[in-house]
């Protein structure tokens, strides 16, 4: 067989997409980051084909080209926990602790929801995170079937899980597996599922053991809340004599592969807990809203000592007010270096890493998504370096992490298909949502009614 | 007298600018930040002439007439402490402690700095603060004739103080006198000076109360680094029996005016020594370069109950990276809510509050910017909120702090003239400045030579 087909009487196959001219961002075989001048990246089916030289693809045929002259190629970012539709919830509850954003604004609210508020809550929430260079988002909500029909209508990747609570009864853990399984594999791949039950402190221990064999029964992951919070944990030990983290081991739910959300309340038990998990372990660090909250940030160090995959997320935009991924690279960066009192510690070149294979791995992407690799999806961005605040590059990493913002990301593309070209949303009419989520809006916030979907006392 | 004059023939005089359509950032009489809808901000020789309804601005003759509508009219930022040539440095030295950071890399590159390096890097940084939302920002630096030829080109406004150490012997003093002499009131007024010791490790006791009489006999305000860091206080108190603040006091700083940057090192006696200072104290904040090199954070909590303006920065590009005052406004909300871990604290509004009026009182320019007042300069910024990442709106200030970006900021106006719309710079042409940097960067940053301007031992 000769290594590749031979050129037809017109010649090779036109590729489906050549970005060429770019700086490419690349992962040498350590995992660290590195970065190639004057490159292309050629995308056929959907795939990563090559990254070549500029030279090279020259006079390579391609049904469409991107001059990508002044900007870096590199994975498109990866948000890994969130909730979408909360977009339509961005700002209703500022200034609270934890407690009174939940019981007193968010879960009364939520009582409330609707199919349309949660499709044009996650609608907006796509067009924001597009716009900031996110090509893969794990969500955890309700109505998930909208979420679903979003993603697969907008050209996103997403992992999803239907959140569910032990005060529901079988019913919620049940309607989580329906939608894992119903949805799986859906929009050509580009949606995977999870079991979602919300966190320790809202479904008992019975139903993390039965969460956790229906993981395993259909080859399913979890993603799940725990140890937000110190309190939350203290509160654990005090009530139960065991962390967040201890319970998830206890439900068999580190026998699974788990996505655990926050997890600023993890201890150094804990650490040595995840890292000895037979099943693949993420968690997802999303540092604005800890700061907001006026909480410790994810333990990242440790984690990454333990071989845990940190990866990077923005919570929802109810409490984060944004789904700038972006924002959180340079946070992850900054806040590691200020909780470690360590300028040394969580470099430029790390915070790259957490943003591309280390949030593959936490949503169970790893292989398929998070590097310029040949054979991984073409989900990619282009980052515009020439604007007065990224000039002059004396260090790429840097100019990337702590220079560039999301707004310098001009084009995202997913499965080879272009969603934002030149910073032009290719697949949402954003006034459109805005307009009539506006006029939704008095009857999502009412309160009067005094009922909630769930108590916090974390 | 009349109250003004009758109109001409030809009806009232045209004014110079309305921008009509917006909603207005405007402060009450308690400083508190309020938002007017539908309103116009009408300018007249440079002034805000009247903040009044969009209907009643429709039929006045202007000049020129910008169409807000979905922006929000607010006061220009003002960058209180940064050091606009080291653009030029921007990333070259990176996740170091501060001693390495200064005395392996910045003070060697700097006895490098020619008057033309000094220039290219304030341009960057004035094209930068432009398109971030700046209209005006204190500067400490060297060669500072050719920043202020920059400032005058380019249509900011600025406080200019050229930096001196006790190393230089009485002539460091006398050029920063001399240069502040010199460009007070230039510019149309748009320049102010002040003298610029540069911090009480690298100046010593004799020449601060130098400083101070020089400021006293020439009604100059001093702007000056202290307590930048926690170990700066301890080094301090343990050679020479005092905190870098109380040395401001018994060199008599605190009797004149005088701006502070950083003080994260500020003690509470500090702060009770900044509360009982007779002249006007302003301390400059710029948290993400605390974060960075992993120090405490200013004390703005206790420097505001002690009545001390704080206003925002974001220190030189080559330790913050950027110049984005729009982030130093959300850092400092978020930060100060982690570091007294109280989500109540440090509001949206009191941010826009430190963003606008406080930067004002701390750079010396209280009544004439920092808010859209009849009377004062007419220094403001457009910022669009129709993006996918600012809908829908809930809570503005919140929005505004904690959803919107420096890149949401679409006109800069300052004294009336349009520096920036719609996103384009109108007074810059960055890729030709960006060019003629790179070519000089390798001259410019050779440490071969293996002096340097300074040592730090802070």
């Amino acid at each position: 067989m000769p290594d590749a087909a031979p050129p037809g009487p017109g010649g090779p196959e036109p590729a489906d997409l050549v970005v060429t001219g770019c700086t490419a961002l690349v992962h040498g075989e350590d995992g660290g980051i590195g970065f190639t001048e004057d490159a292309a990246v050629v995308v056929r089916g959907g795939v990563i084909d090559a990254v070549t030289s500029a030279a090279d693809a020259a006079g390579l045929p391609a049904a469409e080209r991107v001059d990508a002259r002044g900007q870096v190629a590199m994975p498109g970012l990866i948000n890994c926990h969130t909730h979408a539709p909360m977009t339509a919830l961005r700002g209703v509850a500022e200034e609270l602790p934890v407690e009174e954003w939940f019981n007193d604004w968010i879960w009364p609210i939520e009582t409330n929801l609707t199919e349309r508020d949660v499709e044009l809550g996650a609608m907006l929430a796509c067009a924001e995170m597009i716009r900031g260079g996110v090509t893969c988002f794990a969500d955890h909500y309700f109505l998930m079937d909208r979420v679903a029909a979003v993603v697969a209508d907008c050209g996103l990747r997403a992992d999803l899980g239907w959140a569910f609570f032990s005060s529901q009864g079988p019913a919620g853990r049940e309607r989580s597996l329906e939608f894992a399984l119903r949805w799986r594999g859906a929009a050509g791949g580009r949606i995977t599922t999870s079991l979602a039950p919300h966190a320790p402190y809202t479904v008992d221990d019975a139903d993390l053991a039965a969460t956790a064999d229906l993981a395993r029964d259909h080859g399913l992951p979890v993603h799940i809340h725990a140890a937000e919070n110190r309190e939350q944990t203290e509160a654990s030990l005090a009530r139960h004599g065991r962390t967040p983290v201890e319970a998830l081991r206890r439900g068999g739910l580190l026998d699974v592969d788990v996505l655990i959300a926050h997890g600023t309340g993890i201890t150094d038990d804990d650490v040595a807990l995840l890292g000895r998990a037979t099943g693949r372990v993420g968690v997802a660090t999303a540092p604005r809203g800890y700061l907001k909250f006026g909480w410790d940030t994810t333990p990242v160090r440790a984690l990454s000592a333990a071989g845990v995959a940190v990866g990077l997320a923005t919570d929802g935009a109810a409490s984060n007010n944004s789904l700038d991924v972006w924002e959180s690279m340079a946070l992850t960066a900054l806040v590691q270096k200020s909780a470690e009192r360590d300028p040394r510690w969580l470099t430029a070149r790390q915070a790259l890493a957490h943003a591309t294979t280390h949030s593959a791995r936490a949503v169970g992407l790893a292989g398929r998504v998070g590097a310029l690799t040949p054979g991984h999806r073409a989900d990619l961005i282009l980052v515009d370096l020439t604007g007065p605040h990224t000039q002059p590059v004396h260090d790429l990493a840097a100019t990337l992490v702590h220079s560039a913002r999301a707004a310098d990301v001009v084009t995202t593309i997913v499965d080879g298909r272009i969603l934002m070209r030149d910073r032009r949303l290719l697949t949402f009419d954003v006034p459109g949502i805005a307009a009539e989520l506006a006029a939704r809006l008095p009857a999502l916030t009412d309160r009067a009614h005094g009922r909630r979907i769930q108590s916090y006392d974390g």
